[in-house]
């Protein structure tokens, strides 16, 4: 297993130098949170990263989680590790003060994600369901509901899940059958089948809070019909402590590719008592208001793994000696030269490093934009940040774990063979990441997510509040030749998206298939847009430094390696979209 | 584990409707091989791997291999496939007649080594390895040991591996350690340690024949000093019986990221008696002979893994109601409509498929001529075909593999979360293709081979073999306006293809690093254009037959998708290309 270091540098590069981090921290409620005291907390989960949730990583992968008698272990360590992370305060340090929480920004809780996620991400699945049940509970929850259980969430006491999933529905939460039977005294009997629960049943705290989707007795049918309710795994005393034990219990835990270690169950539910949050019949509100949250995190995942698979590609590509110089040897003392003077090694390396770099700066973009909208006095700026925010969820989430799926698989390349075998950790990054391009929405929903709910919305409002920005940035550094080599490419990719918006929106309006047709490589053309925006500001920022800090020279590099050898994907997708729903929609189903 | 049924239908129309097979059973040495033959052959190769390897696929994924004591186990049900394998004749059926071998030709055994693929890759490494070794030792040993080996080798008694790789050495084997010193009696002690030797040891047959690379005492430095031995697990007794164990043993297996049924092993010779495979130093030549056998065989195990994900979610998108279409329910008597009718999983459906008909016409078109070469009476004739099949031979490895990872990707995306456990089956898809992309030399090397070698070789006359075929079918048919939509992209795609090849040849001539650079962006521009060309081809001949046929009308629907939807792609990458190897190269080593 590669060793993993904290890329604090370019954390704080991104957070202070490109996203005015300042302007984050000056908002009500974050006043407290100097430069000072966010670099420490920044410091100390790198080392929590770095020092204990690393090392268990790839043991437990290896190792996975056990299952007996409806009894969940974890591997070795899990618990050490998770008793070290929630006495660090680390389970709350996004969370409401008011539950115990430390209320930091979004923006700075996205670094911390990113480091775990980078280190452990079975670990991570843990607190960040947790996190997940945290948000629905304080958003919707009643003060009773929110009393009982949010400081045991926060401290991390207790964990939480989001169970959706049943096994006829996925995608489609209209199907769900668990259903909630009313008892006398204002709770109900949850009874039902849940599938893929994540961290359902593990040994980590000593109660699991579920989050569960269920139908009432006179529920509507459809996605309408479906109301969120809390099932706790033990009832709670009036004391506040753990009591009886409640109608659910593991049945099973699958098998998977990946994220072992992160324990998924099949969950039962057989009249467990269940209470209520929100209104009836609104929990896919709730749920939304959760997957939002949880669907920037998943897109973070791909770029944390992305991060440590990169590092540890660069550590082999120095040290293993094969080959020559194609332009004479570079290290003639050296029985060969180390791969990384290969120009298709470069090519590898420097395509993680611009998708990552890039994928850092987007998602602490939409962090930033989920502090003002949260935060800013002005109600104007909060809209606009909301704005952003929904146009940019399903970006982050999929194109982020596109590209980590993308970044671990060449980190495993550089690595020949010894990639390929389990010992030297780089195929678990690759097997890890795989399941972010499914769950929280596989990312061909997160597209339709983007063309037919995000696009339309408000006649385009969502999509200008990243349409404006963009071409303000063009038409105000265009004529700058100092800028040409980003601003042009930039330009270039911007019209690509334009037009593409243009042909879906006139396209998709009557016909939704068109729409359809297009949603996959429309949001990744909008992504590569993106991080052309943001690179072409990192290049701008780090130009005048570039040649006394080769930190800045190599953000000028890497954004010149990321205009002139990746965005060129963008002119392929206009044109395959341009191409229309006809030749996917017209094959006969019975000729697949 | 989805059911595998082999598609001998599209088979048979690439080997006789697309690729003339009448004119390769004409060639001398193939006339007792009718159509009726073939079909027989292929409809017994299909029942034995529907009925006798795919069974085994995922069991023996699960259950892996067992080493203890320096014995390997292969997974249950494993021997007696073999057997089963081994009597039916299948080991021998492209083999010399002269030593027991059916002689097929190689267009029919590309299509039976993709079914095997398709049933059980790890299964078929064992022959495929024997097959390896049978080609270098019948082209490079001399009479002696081919009559005591091939027999064997051919029948299926003994298997066969290549020892190339140590530990210090994968893809630069000039850096190769391993020793042979002469004995008095003609033979060699060889000695040394090889790893990543697939079927290095196993329980399926009575003996082991590795093939090993070593240096003598007098060997020049680099890969000029390198020889082939080979070295038996048991000596052979003077009546060909297996004998006294000889000084090679395996001291361990890897654990892999897939092809889990597959024995990696670590080898160890210890003075281990070994027989010189032709000339001393000129160990490069026959490992290269083996090695492109190898190199189109793995670039079908792409093919044949992505047919079997393909198989896999084709069934699984009729079966699995999700939501509605976009246009209005298409089952509305179903509580959802089934995932077929959405277009995003069309479009995932429609590219697996474009990949692998694609690439299966591809791949036998590099087979033909591979046969062309070997028996067509007329030098000229075979001189021609030798020249293609060097320059599309990296070609249908590294694409037809590349394609292959992203195809079983998208088989297992289709599948959502049910694809990432185990128990579906499609993700051990996706483990297994991965390796294809690294091993008989990683895809970054096959692109390297392309433009570095097959390029610039004999003032581009291998090129040419493909450019001249491709340019003269386009010049033929740009005047039907039947087929625009068709010749249309192909010449756009060969027009790109042709300035690629024009640039790099001008840049890299003087600095080869601006080849490197340019390489596995120019390889998979080659293969798609390629595709393209056998798409236009597909399409043509489809067409007068569409109507009535459905065969022929989703060939014609899917050639339509190709050209629309997925070679838009080579825009990019010859814009990419275009752009230099200055970011990839002025990139400072310390900074990455």
């Amino acid at each position: 297993m590669p060793a993993y270091k904290a890329p604090l540098r370019d954390m704080l590069y991104v957070l202070y130098e490109l996203m005015d981090g300042e302007s984050v921290t000056s908002l009500p409620g974050f006043e407290d949170f100097s430069r000072d005291t966010i670099e420490a907390v920044l410091g100390e989960a790198a080392k929590l990263c770095e020092e204990v949730l690393q090392p268990i990583n790839r043991s437990g992968d290896e190792e996975g989680c056990a299952f007996e008698n409806g009894v969940v272990r974890t591997p070795n360590g899990f618990k050490h590790a998770y008793d070290a992370f929630r006495d660090g305060g680390w389970t709350g340090i996004a969370c409401d003060p008011a539950f115990g929480g430390q209320g930091l920004p979004a923006t700075v809780d996205t670094l911390v994600v990113e480091m775990i996620c980078s280190a452990n991400l079975s670990f991570g699945m843990y607190p960040g369901l947790s996190h997940g049940a945290y948000v629905a509970l304080h958003a919707y929850g009643s003060d009773a509901l929110k009393e009982t259980f949010l400081p045991k969430l926060v401290d991390g006491t207790w964990s939480g899940t989001m169970c959706l999933t049943e096994p006829q529905c996925g995608t489609d939460l209209g199907l769900l059958r668990t259903r909630a039977v009313p008892n006398d005294d204002g709770s109900y009997k949850i009874t039902g089948t849940k599938i893929f629960i994540s961290a359902g049943e593990h040994d980590l705290t000593e109660n699991i809070i579920h989050l569960v989707l269920a139908r009432l007795p006179d529920a509507p049918k459809g996605v309408k019909g479906v109301s969120l309710f809390l099932v706790p795994k033990f009832l709670v005393k009036p004391d506040g402590s753990p009591g009886a034990r409640n109608g659910v219990a593991c049945g099973s835990i699958e098998h998977k590719m990946g994220i072992k270690a992160s324990s998924t169950c099949v969950m039962n539910f057989d009249e467990a008592q269940g209470f209520l949050i929100g209104a009836p019949h609104k929990g896919m509100q709730a749920m939304f208001t959760m997957m939002n949250t949880e669907r920037l995190a998943v897109g973070v995942q791909g770029l944390g793994l992305a991060e440590a698979s990169y590092q540890g590609a660069v550590a082999y590509a120095r040290e293993r000696l094969q080959g020559r110089s194609l332009s004479g040897a570079k290290y003639p003392d050296k029985p060969a030269d180390p791969l990384v003077v290969h120009p298709d090694i470069r090519r590898m390396l420097l395509t993680q490093r611009a998708y990552i770099e890039g994928s850092r700066a987007l998602a602490i973009w939409a962090a930033k934009n989920l502090d003002l909208a949260k935060r800013h006095p002005d109600p104007a700026e909060r809209a606009k940040a909301e704005d952003f925010v929904a146009v940019i969820t399903p970006v982050v989430k999929a194109l982020m774990t596109d590209l980590g799926f993308e970044a671990t698989n060449l980190g495993m390349q550089v690595f020949g063979g010894h990639g390929y075998i389990r010992e030297n950790g780089m195929e678990q990054f690759v097997r890890d990441a795989r399941i972010a391009q499914i769950y929280e929405g596989a990312n061909g929903v997160q597209a339709l997510d983007l063309v037919g709910r995000k696009m339309p919305a408000h006649a385009g409002r969502f999509l200008r509040s990243f349409f404006h920005p963009v071409s303000d940035h063009i038409a105000a550094k265009k004529a700058d030749p100092a800028l040409a080599e980003f601003i042009g490419p930039l330009e270039k990719a911007f019209i690509r998206l334009q037009q593409a918006t243009t042909f879906i929106a006139q396209r998709g309006m009557a016909r939704p298939d068109e729409a359809g047709a297009a949603a996959s490589d429309y949001l990744r053309l909008f992504g590569l847009t993106a991080l052309a925006y943001l690179w072409a500001q990192m290049a701008e920022n780090s130009l005048p430094k570039a040649e006394e800090d080769p930190f800045y020279r190599a953000k000028v590099g890497t954004a010149r390696f990321f205009m002139e050898r990746l965005l060129p994907q963008t002119g392929g997708l206009l044109q395959a979209i341009s191409s229309g729903a006809r030749t996917t929609m017209a094959f006969e189903e019975a000729a697949f």
